[in-house]
Formats: structure tokens, C-alpha cells, sequence
């Protein structure tokens, strides 16, 4: 296994040149590109649906969505947008700046104002491959844990924005939100913590907040 | 990037011989070995620490256990067992056989009847990578939704037992538990679904399962 970290930083090094190229792309064509990272069942799709619905006549929207395997999330997300790909990655645990090229150029571009990356659900690789994307939102839920930001930090000391999501379900489960909150902070002072439920269309954090950021890209600085 | 599947297939065949001296060594000390696998917050310690009590004099049980960051899931163990190995993968999102290897000569195999593997986070990478275990098992939960188990197919179809946990959140959380049901039947005809509450501390039948197999290995034939 002493290869594996040179092969690593090969397949990296490849990947952000495309990543570059993906980057002038989006940029000629105006498009704000946010990379949502989550775990299985954090509720990025479920987010999706609700931003798609409540942003309609305010921002144009596209959606490339990873998943191992089905085409679900694409089939929920096409209910509100035409805009929408779907990528299966089969055994690949996240989307690499390939395969969003591949999508990308089955999006009409300059018809969007936004185009939202659902990675495949995992907190760990996606994190690593930039795919040219304007910002990367690490999104986290309440039935996950109260640990996992920082059994995670790479994905939150890297992101532009974190979101708790699942706030409902405080009542039912253990979770410290302080603990979270402070764990959060001490690993990244600029990223806003947006708490939310998707379930009980309790979004409006992430919505001003997207809104926002869309429409003045240049007030964030972190990703690429 | 069209460098990246016979990179991943060396890197898997320099695993599988490792896997295989693992595998051996295991073997020959009579230990049982379980690589239990899920998502993020799919409750795999909080089982973990159940099963240390509720098995204790029993069986003779040894943790090895991957996070990316922090000592914390090994802490909560060594609350209920001196032998528990906890290993940090950094950026790596899966355990390794060579890693596996490393841990196990941290840990007396000879004392133990056996030995649960607690891997990453992630339901993509982990399977990929055999690590001698004797048997996989794949764990969900309610709060990740009634489709995971269809967007894993590789997990599902490649594990010799299936859990579901959190069935206590079931009144609180749309999920229909009969689609889950035959999403698993139909990948995975003969590994049993576990549908257990750590929270409730209601889990015999994966105690069960657990015990049985642990004292009768020859009854289990699909991994390795």
C-alpha cells in the first residue's frame, strides 16, 4: 500500500486542472456554483426540492446530483426544474470535476443564475476534489450526532457555509447543540451555521443566505 | 482522469493479498471477525458499546475502530473493554487492510472470541476493501431514509447480515418501512434485516445473530 498517497495527489493534480477549466466555464457564463456536501440522509435532496420550489421567479436553478446508484433524487428534483442531471457513480464515493464537466454540458448554463453539486452522500472524499465550484456547504444533520463536525474537520474547516439540518427532531434524540455549535466555531470563524428543518419548511437561513451569495458571488473568498 | 480505474484496481489488489495474510492470522487465533459498515450517525458505536454490555461473559470482545479525526467513538469504548484499538484515516474514507494489520498487533487476538471492525463513516469505499473479515455487515437507520438501501446496492448485496436502526423514530419520520423491506429482499435474498433501537436498547435480534455466528462461523459462506 505505499503507493497509494502518490497515486492520490496524481489523481488530485488531474482533477484540479479540469477543475480550473470548469471554473472559466461557469464563470463566462455567469452561472454561482455551490457544492453541497452531506451524508446519506441528511436531507440534501429533501433541501433541494423546498430551495427549487420557494426560489422560483427569484433565481434561475440547476441541479447535477451524485448518486452510487438509482435515479430518484433526479426523478425529484425534475418535479420543479427542467434544469436538472442526474450522475450515477456506481462505486465512486463523490463527483470529480470530470464528471461535472460531462453534466454540465447538458445544462443549457446561461439560462442559470445558480447551479447546486448534490455530492454523493459521504463527508470524507468529496470534500477533497475540486469540481470549480464558487463555494462548498458542508450540511450535517441532527439524527447524525452531535460529533460529527468534528470527527469531520476537513469538510468544515473548508467550508463557506454549514448547515444543521433536522433541528425538529432536537426533542427525540440526544444531541448537544452547544457542543455541535462550539465545535463548529473553534474549527471555522467565518462560515455561517445555518439551522434549519427541511421537514418542517424551516429554511430561511439557508435561503437568505444562498440568495445572497448568488447574487454577489464576490463577497466570498474561501473556495478555489 | 482515464488513468483512475487501473490505479483503483492495483491499489484493491494489494489490499486483497494483505486482506488474505489478515485473514490467516485470524484464523489461526480463532478469532471471529466482523466489518460493520455505515453511514455517518447510523448509531454503529452507541450499537457497539450495547453489544460490549450486554455481551459481556459471553463472548470475549475486541473493537477495532476508524474515524477520519478524533479519539472519541475509541473513548466511548474503552469505557466497556480493554481491547480497543482506534485508528484516524485523515482524508482516507475507508479502513485498509495494511491499517487493519497494524491495529490487530495492538490487540490480543488469542483472548478474543471476537473482533468487530467499526468502519469509517460512509456507505461507498468500505466495501470495496476486504480486510479478512469473516463476515459484512451493513448498517442503516431510519433518519437516512426508506432509499438507502437501493442507492448502496454494493453494500447490500455484499453483506451477510443487514441492520436497521433507530425504529424508535419511525412515529416521527416519514419512512416506509415495507419499501425498504423489499429494496433489501430484492438485492439480497439470504442476510437477514435487523430492525433494532440502540436508543430503546432493544437489539436482540442482532445479538442474537451476533452470538450464533460468532460460536458457529462455518454456517456463514459470502464473504472473502
Amino acid at each position: 500500500m505505499s503507493t497509494k498517497v502518490p497515486i492520490v495527489e496524481n489523481v488530485l493534480k488531474l482533477n484540479d486542472e479540469m477543475a480550473i477549466q470548469n471554473q472559466r466555464l461557469f464563470q463566462q457564463t455567469g452561472v454561482f456554483v455551490v457544492d453541497l456536501i452531506g451524508a446519506p440522509g441528511a436531507g440534501k435532496t429533501a433541501l433541494l426540492e423546498l430551495t427549487l420550489r420557494q426560489l422560483k421567479g427569484v433565481l434561475d436553478i440547476g441541479v447535477i446530483v451524485g448518486d452510487p446508484a438509482t435515479c430518484r433524487d433526479g426523478d425529484r428534483l425534475a418535479k420543479h426544474s427542467e434544469h436538472i442531471v442526474q450522475v450515477n457513480t456506481g462505486s465512486g464515493c463523490h463527483l470529480d470535476a470530470n464528471q461535472i464537466r460531462h453534466a454540465m454540458n447538458k445544462l443549457k448554463l446561461a439560462d442559470l443564475d445558480l447551479l447546486i453539486i448534490e455530492n454523493v452522500g459521504n463527508l470524507i472524499c468529496p470534500v477533497s476534489f475540486n469540481l470549480g465550484q464558487n463555494c462548498k456547504v458542508g450540511m450535517f444533520s441532527v439524527s447524525e450526532g452531535d460529533d460529527k463536525a468534528a470527527k469531520h474537520p476537513n469538510l468544515v474547516v473548508s467550508a463557506d457555509a454549514l448547515i444543521l439540518n433536522k433541528i425538529d427532531l432536537l426533542p427525540y434524540i440526544p444531541f448537544d447543540l452547544e457542543c455541535f455549535r462550539q465545535d463548529v466555531a473553534h474549527l471555522n470563524r467565518t462560515a455561517p451555521l445555518l439551522e434549519i428543518s427541511v421537514a418542517r419548511n424551516q429554511a430561511k437561513a439557508w435561503l437568505d443566505w444562498l440568495t445572497e451569495n448568488a447574487k454577489r458571488p464576490e463577497h466570498l473568498t474561501k473556495s478555489n
